[in-house]
């Protein structure tokens, strides 16, 4: 078992979409899996479950309604693209490439997180304000992130995907999830083809964090 | 800086509700909120903000709506608890006394980040769902629980609320949030007053998690 620290686990969890069929052992999957069930969720409810795929047929099936959708994705994301500085166009190629790896090869992924959730069993205290609810979402993606760490830690790829939600109907279906659970993510696991996780690009607290009011800088 | 080991952060969170007024020193504080920074975001955008709340006017405020939407959630909660087990009902008196606790001295907090997103960055693949949306999310608690685990490694007490976001208009004007920014969820931060972090209480992955389909049992 990783004894890896906290900061070096979150400081080096890429998103990794090249990922190899290798079946992943039962004991670091279960892992994984515990250590979701260690985080936060509202009133300790934990209203969310995880379907764990790795029926082959089940697979092909979503890999065919994921490939569908990241088709669209990039088709979209590439007339964002336009305009942009050659660097940030190379590194979203770069991106890109790899998110078309991931989409041709589901059906080889040796196992997907399929994260649920039952908003019923949610305060979600956001419910009434004009703008899209996130709320629900505090109760299921510290799970996710959970899981994301844990297997950088183990040394599995990982990436969080939305793009499934699109076919809810289907994905529902497919893994027979009955009313009132819906789906929040789909995370495929498995060993990297490449370096796998490493050093990440982000904006730092100076860029992210203001103090007391909004633009004031904050400053460590 | 802490090398807490990642496993031994996670199944140690506790949401500690009952903190010290003592000032969290700077490098501490800038550890946390880079450890936010590192979770993954939709596209990498990093849609997210913290106002960082040290002000005691400001801590003030927040604290008396704070209370306000506290004392109705608890009158509601109490209510679910009505015919539970005599073990449950103690185990949530004693949550809902820590959370009268952190009502009571909001405005001795040393530091409340109030997390910020901007849904018009995010690509919201739930949207079209027939049931509430929750995949902003998946763009925003990520990093919050890289807070909390951080906080937790580095000793500080911390809890996730989302209360405050019933309150969403005032804490806007109260911060200077501007269009089209909102807000998710707001982090007391502060050293623990009693024990602090510790073992936790959760479903196992057995309860948790299901093979290829909803119900099919999974195991170890």
């Amino acid at each position: 078992m990783t004894e890896m620290p906290l900061y070096e686990a979150m400081s080096t969890l890429r998103a990794v979409r090249r990922l190899r069929p290798d079946p992943i052992p039962e004991d670091v999957l279960h892992r994984v899996l515990e250590a979701a069930t260690w985080a936060p969720t509202g009133g300790n409810v934990q209203a969310w479950r995880v379907v764990v795929v790795r029926d082959r047929d089940k697979m092909a099936a979503l890999g065919a309604l994921y490939a569908t959708r990241w088709a669209a994705y990039t088709q979209h994301y590439r007339g964002l693209m336009e305009g942009q500085p050659q660097e940030a166009i190379d590194r979203s190629e770069r991106t890109l490439a790899a998110g078309d790896h991931l989409a041709e090869h589901f059906d080889s992924l040796p196992a997907l997180l399929v994260f649920c959730f039952n908003p019923r069993n949610m305060a979600i205290t956001d419910s009434e304000q004009d703008r899209p609810s996130v709320v629900g979402g505090g109760s299921i993606y510290p799970s996710v992130q959970n899981a994301l760490l844990a297997a950088r830690a183990e040394g599995l790829g990982c990436v969080l995907t939305t793009l499934l939600c699109q076919e809810e109907p289907s994905v529902r279906a497919l893994l027979e999830i009955p009313d009132p659970w819906y789906t929040a993510a789909a995370v495929p696991l498995g060993y990297p083809i490449g370096g796998g996780h490493g050093p990440i690009r982000r904006r730092p607290p100076e860029q992210m964090a203001y103090a007391d009011s909004w633009g004031s800088a904050y400053g460590k």
